[in-house]
């Protein structure tokens, strides 16, 4: 028999969560801030966080922030106790551990999750959702389910680092169609050779991996200094187009200070050294 | 039959483009200023850059940048005269019209071209080179060779906007690695799923391609102000950690300004659209 779980939340993801139960399913109840968000078919909407805790034995909690997951989950603190708590919210690890040490203080069963991709991919095979605490079964979510362990903020910590690498990348994205814009090349023209450039970061990913492991930085088909030099003529393109260049130039600046440190002939697997160097110094 | 080759430079890029054009069947001369770089097996070495050229209709340079490409090329002028010159030093677009400028003027056929895949995939399927200017058959380089017309600065404008977003994704992958090690998530832990977020980028790059064409912002599954909330708390984990994260505060200041500006309910596709308001500033 499949159990009855509710989602607080009904934001883009939130939606996309409910859905997934229902359709697996499980009966479901939902609760937004907003009444005016749409809840999706088949699924029960409550009229407060309390009512909605109250339907059933699992809450799963998806919102912007823990601040927010944070002061809705207060108005059914009573209603939890004894109930199995799953926040997928995104977070920090400090904020998921906060928030496991409140729940084991109030008597709930935890459980902290991080989505790793877009609301499209909830109940396919391409959702990833990693969790760690305590150990659920999210199959109706599909794809990927990771349990990464009993530490609340283990989830969180592949989350934050994993996020870091998408905006960042996204980051890039948004970048590169302003400066092909600039030189009339549009966005159509330049998406299959931007697609291109997707397909080369496991190449990059495993390569770094694997320098990391043996912290071994020397011998690198790409070196830091020909990618600073690189970087530079990126750099004064954006310049002359007058196309804001501050995240390539934060680049530029972390690599030149390990050019400076002796490090140009390293392979770029370095810069992950120096930007630990930070917490040394 | 197969017309005789010459490579200028043996950096890692040089080397390999030498080593295929050898193995494709060309009489492929090299030269590089350091003689202790090694020539491939099979390729003859001259002894300065007017022997070098003398010996193929067709040149090939491939260094660090455009002020060394332009120093070397002076050494040859009077021998390049009538040749083939084909630059495939990255550059901006502006370089590069610069040197066909100068290449016309001294009686030189110029093609300029960009290498979009790592030294590894030379000569295999997985090499992708892009050039404009004038037409060359480089299929001994192997992969993908796409002439992107007449104007020799066209490959260089496609190569600034794709190193761009690669460098910026490197960056990324870089520091993520950072940001797991200070959680005690080892480098070969992570490698999985920073994998599974490159493959998240061809998403994210047709579906902003799509939106910039049609200039269409509103109702995205992923808004600028939950990004911006997502951003933050990853800065806040790293500053935590004493983790330099100049690049992510970079990206959220540009998310920031796009909030400010009244912009925080688009879709991330709006950013492209903030980096170009500069120069209208
Ligand atoms: N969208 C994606 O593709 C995606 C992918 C992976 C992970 N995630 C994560 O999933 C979470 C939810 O994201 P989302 O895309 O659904 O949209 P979102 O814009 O991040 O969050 C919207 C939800 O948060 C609620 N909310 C905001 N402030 C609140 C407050 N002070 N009190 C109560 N509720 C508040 C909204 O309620 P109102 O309707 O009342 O404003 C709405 O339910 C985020 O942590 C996000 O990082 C999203
Ligand atoms: N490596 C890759 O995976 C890759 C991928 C795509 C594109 N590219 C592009 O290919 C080009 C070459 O890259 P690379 O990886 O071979 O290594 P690189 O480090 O960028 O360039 C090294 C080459 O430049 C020469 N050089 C540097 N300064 C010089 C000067 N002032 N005068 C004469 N020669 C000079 C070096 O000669 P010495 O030996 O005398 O120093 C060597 O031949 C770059 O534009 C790069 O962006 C490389």
């Amino acid at each position: 028999m499949t159990e009855a779980v509710t989602v607080l939340g009904l934001g883009p993801m939130g939606y996309a969560l409910a859905a997934a139960f229902a359709q697996a399913g499980h009966p479901t109840t939902t609760w937004n801030r907003t009444t005016t968000r749409p809840t999706p078919h088949g699924t029960t909407r409550a009229a407060s966080v309390a009512e909605a805790v109250a339907a059933s034995p699992l809450t799963v909690v998806c919102l912007i922030d823990y601040d927010a997951t944070r002061a809705v989950l207060a108005q059914a603190e009573d209603k939890l106790k004894g109930r199995h708590l799953v926040v997928l919210t995104s977070g920090s690890p400090e904020s998921a551990r906060e928030l496991a040490a409140w729940a084991a203080d109030h008597g709930i069963t935890y459980t902290d999750g991080a989505i790793m991709t877009p609301t499209e991919s909830i109940g396919t095979d391409a959702a990833t959702i990693l969790h760690s605490g305590h150990e659920v079964d999210l199959a109706a979510l599909g794809g990927t389910q990771r349990f990464l362990g009993e530490d609340p903020g283990r989830a969180a910590g592949y989350d934050v680092a994993l996020l870091d690498l998408f905006w960042t990348s996204v980051a890039g994205v948004i970048h590169s169609f302003a400066m092909a814009r600039a030189e009339n090349i549009t966005p159509a023209e330049l998406a299959p050779f931007a697609n291109g450039i997707g397909t080369l970061i496991p190449w990059v990913v495993d390569e770094i991996a694997g320098r990391l492991e043996t912290d071994q930085h020397g011998d690198g088909s790409s070196n830091i200094s020909s990618a600073a030099a690189g970087m530079a003529h990126i750099i004064e393109t954006a310049a002359a187009h007058e196309i804001d260049a501050s995240v390539l130039r934060a680049v530029h600046a972390l690599a030149t200070r390990a050019i400076d440190a002796g490090h140009g002939a390293d392979d770029v697997s370095r810069l992950t050294r120096e930007l630990e160097r930070t917490s040394g110094s």
